[in-house]
């Protein structure tokens, strides 16, 4: 098995797969078992726990992973990115957010910089801002992201690139859960794919199990993309980015009742954040994209990486 | 060149590809077009103004071409259905409401069913009707959809029909703009594809030369999904579908104010079908997918499908 991209050769990965930064999901031992079996795995620096990084920094091997951070909530914590970067990460991954403040500090420390980009206008920035990779993410994805799908949304960035900077590489995001997902953003014009829901119901993913039990009951019409959750635990999103999330009793009861929400958000706050600490899918919101309608069983990472390369060759060698 | 399919099997075509029924653009020229470049055209039968299927209806080969309604809307005028039945249509095309109070006629008739669905859900009420073909149809879409995103929704619909009725054709829509989307498809589960933005910017689709010129300078980014077109038409679209189109003046002004347009619609729709029958893509809306971004100039429809397959069959070749 060796699928060999632009991807696998620039990073010397065995798969051209990046696991999601998923913020609490994805920690050291995700990002280990996704490096070990052959794909770049990353950390989710998500919102900022000092304490939380850096337990999880000290799970993984310098030289063999990367880390994600929220860009607009790393502005508050600047210093989070020298803690990450001291430990020799292969990429530093922003989303959400200008880069440029980090851009050349990331570059100079030798890490690749990735840009994950939910439009045509935020890639363009990208590219400003010298990233090595892009991470072109549909709104198909779990958690948080914009409305552009990922079908159409990779093949223009991928022209893009062609046009302004045709050595920058390209993944896609936001709807690959197996070997299909693989084969087809290959064929849309991407060197990789970033991989996030798939790995979240994995073994090694910080999940509650009624969460992941929630995720498998799950069709992917069962998801919803909206703003109550950060509504309720009073994170301060920019307001064009909303989150995809299992529909469950909160959303039904607050979304497009946003502003009345706003008004009790300090009850609701507390309330969010308990459930969620105790991995609750009814009171907090169990955060995954619409491929939650191909998942069936929580396995090892490793598996899932491997699986889903094995397809991805089977499916593209059939029209050989 | 040939792609070979169980859809290009089983309606002995060319190359795996349906043309979109798009109201108002998709006429029997259009439909023709695509028939002859090997492909299958469909009419677009829209709201139901008999004159105009009946003269587009002129311009189709019987046996050669296929025909396409809005489901809740044919239910107004199901005499619609005979008119186009009589003519020999390969396939009738249902879209947007439930397709079985027309399912066994169109069958009985030898017509093939299509049935476009959104959702896991619909999927599963299309197997229920005895669809041959199912299209799942993402948001990335232009024109009429709802929230789905073509990327996760392909393969889920793949899985649900190998489970329950394998037989059953599955096509990808929303988002296939060129050769990149076609072989995309193919990986995700596809049989084939419905293609619609890109056939909508051809010499043959009846589209005014300001629209094609709109959608000539837009970028996916530009596109947006909203309900204030049908609003301001006074047209009975069920409130789960929303469209998608270029974002103008029009859509600034009056998405997310849908209760006061609703409360001036009688003078709005007035306005809007003036313009909408002007072709003017600032007063009234050009109905376009994220593809737009995609789209860089007007052709034939025979050389965009000719192109489309050569790109797929060299994309699918690299990874061979």
């Amino acid at each position: 098995m060796a699928l060999s991209t632009r991807l696998t050769e620039r990073f010397r990965l065995a798969h051209p797969i990046i696991s999601a930064p998923m913020a609490f999901a994805a920690g050291g031992r995700l990002a280990s078992a996704v490096s070990d079996a052959g794909a770049l795995g990353l950390l989710g620096g998500g919102y900022g726990d000092e304490a939380w990084l850096t337990r999880e920094l000290d799970l993984v091997t310098p030289g063999r992973f990367g880390c994600g951070f929220i860009t607009w909530s790393l502005a508050k914590k600047p210093e989070l990115l020298d803690l990450a970067l001291a430990r020799k990460p292969v990429a530093l991954f922003l989303s959400f957010g200008d880069p440029m403040a980090f851009a050349d500090r990331i570059k100079a420390s030798g890490a690749a910089l990735i840009c994950q980009v939910q439009t045509r206008h935020d890639a363009e920035r990208a590219l400003d801002c010298g990233a090595d990779v892009i991470v072109a993410q549909g709104a198909d994805a779990g958690g948080h992201g914009q409305a552009r799908g990922t079908f159409a949304l990779v093949p223009e960035i991928a022209d893009l690139i062609a046009m302004r900077a045709p050595e920058t590489l390209l993944c896609a995001a936001g709807g690959v859960g197996d070997g299909r997902g693989l084969a087809a953003a290959l064929m849309l014009g991407a060197d990789g794919v970033l991989v996030g829901s798939r790995l979240w119901a994995s073994a090694e993913a910080n999940v509650s199990a009624a969460m992941h039990a929630a995720a498998l009951a799950a069709t992917g019409d069962d998801t919803i993309r909206t703003q109550v959750m950060d509504l309720a635990r009073k994170l301060d999103w920019p307001t064009h980015y909303t989150a995809r999330v299992l529909r469950n009793a909160f959303t039904d009861r607050w979304h497009g009742r946003e502003a009345e929400l706003a008004q009790v958000a300090d009850v609701e706050a507390e309330n969010y954040r308990a459930a969620w600490a105790a991995g609750d899918p009814q009171r907090s919101n169990t955060f995954v994209g619409e491929v939650v309608g191909l998942i069936d069983r929580i396995e090892p990472a490793g598996d899932i990486i491997r699986a889903m390369v094995a397809e991805a060759e089977a499916r593209l060698g059939r029209f050989a």
